[in-house]
């Protein structure tokens, strides 16, 4: 197993205050040569789903890491504090599902670890701040290399909180997916991969039928929004492999009214 | 007394211009090695006591370091440019106020230079943009090794600018203080320390008024917002140590319109 | 030539998503010690003149240094993906024109290369983000001693898609020139340099006659926005070394209705 050679940062915390700042100064006293990638800290407030999918979908560019995030509505709760070891790599943050899709993506959960171990912690601990004073020292302790089994004590994995799987579905010539995600493009990015429009015989340069808000509208299926006019709708597999809608030059989000979770449908049009 | 092992970021440039990135550029010309932190650069433009604020309540979680700021509406006039010393830590900033809380928070400013010594910047200096020019690469010559008596003219610490301190005092049986600041998540941060909860005999659990906006409120005096229903209002000892508003997945500064600055008093409601 | 010790990086990608980090994340695999210095990621989307005008006005602060740019609204098409030798820095992006400026400023384009060379990428390549699987893996080879040949086909710099210079001109007691773009703070950058000024016989202190949308107002030229009154508008030279107009405590753009591409003439009116 390769030992994480950076750390990264997830979290809700916004770009306005110095909540991100502290817990980089926290991480740079005990570990002063770990570097860090920011994900993002712009994940809407409280918004754990969204979190999750941006971080596990962020993941598989990165070299082994320890990645912290912290979407954390239940701060100070009885909510759980975890470590998962996941292939190279080790998810730290709160239990409330946040770290689930990332530690699929990463090969699965195969370890796990209840942050109980204080010595790893930065005293006084805030109730209200466990990014600064639980996870992000731990996190950093992993850097230098204190070992899984050192941060606390092992639970089974199959005992973490997950969310939901995004649903995805093969009907009768359709592939029902929903929208996962809403990128800053306005790009509407379904639970649908790729692979169900191949099922689906929808070839590169096709039509495509889409079904959503009872309507259904067509659009070609194609490599890349370049090629589009602008204005146009257009299908395309995204830079995770799921199937994803844009308007050239437009916002696809809010022409088609999808926000994330909305239900949608595909189907093959005219060949190409 | 320790060496600054990184250089911290502060300014209100924001993110959309490449402001901030040249005063990076700058630094790694002259001090490669040095690790930089961004505190935030979304300061609201010329607003010297938010970023004062913000710097003060940061600053506890840094290393030893150069803390660069720049909020300086008066750059190019004959306001003065300084540096602090405030134990193991240096402010470089205008001399404005913007330093003045963070160098309490540090154990009070030591020494004092006037930032005369033009060797150090970089030229030509533009007479609006000493960020680049004068703080950040007097910043990283520090990093590398140059004293602060290199840096210009010894000048007194009493004759610094200090912004005046929030105010907070105890009446009969209240604690006033005022709106110090609001976070992304619409918290409420007092001036009062929670040691004034403790002196009003208000428990952890136990009800607590708040006389805001000729209104008086109760909230509960809880350890962290996780605890409370969503919609409610709670009172909290926030990561600075601060008595702090929230609402439960909402936001408590425009729920009680409480900007920074607005007067608020608490007492203790019924006990636990 | 000196070789590059950093690599900065600007594209359109918004801070909300993990695309910025996913190639932060690829350029660690490749280059683990290579610092990356972050312009804007706020361009706004598919804006390729305010990404140009970023860039070029950064660089010359970076130390030597491989520069990745990408906004790219061609991307998957036949747009080519190029890098540049300018100086001792090398640019990397589209070849739509992104780069054209920063690669005056840096000296003049003297060599360029298709990136051609797919043992360079990241695969699999998504037709969509050339940012994380061809441009920054690419770059983070260059950091790493790859030559600029081995990246791919050597072309003539003379192919290169410009954007066309910002216009400026002197006409008979006069200058025109057009908005280049628009700060944090309103302020409204002219492509008309401090040059222009000078051959006026405008002193510093002196008053400048400013001709826009049919109106005629009169600023003074001053060295600084610090000095002007609350509301007041002021000419000044930027730190870019261009004039530029600002209203002191205000919002000049807004309230001189002037956006990028907008023309202004300059003329002086009286002396100081």
């Amino acid at each position: 197993m390769n030992s994480p050679s950076c750390l990264t940062f997830l979290t809700d915390f916004g770009l306005e205050d110095g909540f991100v700042a502290a817990c980089h100064g926290v991480a740079a006293r005990i570990a002063p040569a770990a570097r860090i990638i920011d994900i993002t800290h712009l994940v809407p407030p409280g918004d754990v789903r969204r979190g999750a999918a941006v971080l596990a979908q962020t993941v598989p560019a990165m070299p082994p890491a320890v990645h912290v995030a912290v979407v954390d509505p239940g701060v100070g709760t009885n909510r759980r504090a975890i470590a998962i070891q996941a292939g190279d790599s080790i998810l730290v943050g709160p239990d409330n599902g946040l770290l689930s899709w990332a530690s699929n993506t990463l090969g699965g959960a195969s370890r796990a670890v209840l942050l109980t171990n204080d010595a790893l912690w930065n005293h006084p601990v805030s109730p209200t701040f466990h990014g600064r004073d639980i996870f992000m020292p731990v996190a950093a302790h992993l850097m230098t290399g204190a070992s899984l089994a050192e941060a606390g004590t092992e639970i089974g994995v199959n005992d973490l909180v997950r969310l939901a799987t995004p649903t995805s579905r093969m009907l009768d010539g359709e592939a029902e997916g929903e929208v996962l995600s809403v990128d800053r493009f306005g790009n509407v990015q379904l639970s649908i991969p790729s692979a169900a429009a191949d099922e689906l015989g929808i070839a590169m340069g096709a039509s495509m039928i889409i079904r959503c808000n009872r309507r259904e509208l067509t659009a070609p299926y194609l490599e890349t929004f370049g090629a589009a006019a602008p204005g146009e709708l257009i299908a395309f597999t995204d830079s995770a492999g799921l199937i994803s809608l844009a308007v050239s030059s437009g916002n696809a989000a809010e022409t088609l009214s999808l926000p994330p979770g909305a239900r949608v449908r595909i189907a093959a049009g005219l060949p190409a």
